[in-house]
């Protein structure tokens, strides 16, 4: 079994930025709810799209909720998570919206309006690793391109 | 784009018994976690194991929590997930805990001693794929080995 070691808060939000896939939790009165999405980061903020009635869109906004991305590797007992917590809000603004769209918007592979742009600013950010000696980053099989 | 499907809870169910890690979320005081976890399946309850002193001991016991499988190829967009809800409780019971142990043991890979067992006994069970005409069963890279 492989000791698991905390990641700096840099190493966390970098992975953070190169994802595609987490998951949100979100508490709603009857328990917690997870809900996979696909999302992006635009500054220092999760961003993803959903409507306005889902569980996500109900309980989801205007509320702190969690964010997790993780890589599991089930053949070699092997990962690495990131978990970023924070308000959730809706994004309502025209030019945060625009800024959003031109910049790295998240890209649902799920058919359907989405019309509700809720952004997770983050005030804190863990992630931890299984064993020693590796570089999560370079393992990581899909990475969000950044442009620079 | 994919049309998200509904799975039947006989499906969930049989995706959540093949499954070998997943995510616990948790509501504390200060909002939601998720935490990721190895598990099995013994009955019909996830049974998985902690510290007493963890967010998931000291939160995800005597709680309703949310637990979830996912499989999300983010190379064709592709996946499905899982939710089981129900309230979380410690097992203490010896004749069960021997049960749990002789049957199908949660396997952690991190090395660190364990020694509380929580057992979510579901209530829900939820689950969508993303497209007609698979069986996310059929394309699971790691299943539990249920022995008959």
């Amino acid at each position: 079994m492989l000791e698991p070691i905390e990641l700096s808060r840099e190493e966390s939000e970098s992975l953070l930025r190169l994802g595609v896939v987490g998951r949100v939790a979100v508490t709603t009165p009857d328990g917690p709810y997870i809900v996979p999405v696909n999302y992006s980061v635009v500054d220092d903020a999760v961003v993803l799209r959903t409507t306005p009635y889902s569980v996500l869109g109900r309980h989801g906004r205007d509320a702190v909720v969690a964010f997790e991305v993780d890589q599991l590797d089930q053949d070699q007992h092997h990962g690495w998570s990131v978990l970023a917590r924070g308000r959730a809000e809706a994004v309502t603004d025209p030019e945060e919206l625009e800024r959003i769209e031109s910049s790295c918007p998240p890209q649902p592979w799920a058919s359907g309006n989405r019309p509700l742009f809720l952004r997770i600013a983050w005030t804190e950010v863990t992630g931890r690793k299984l064993g020693r000696g590796w570089d999560p980053k370079a393992e990581m099989p899909y990475q969000r391109r950044l442009d620079t």
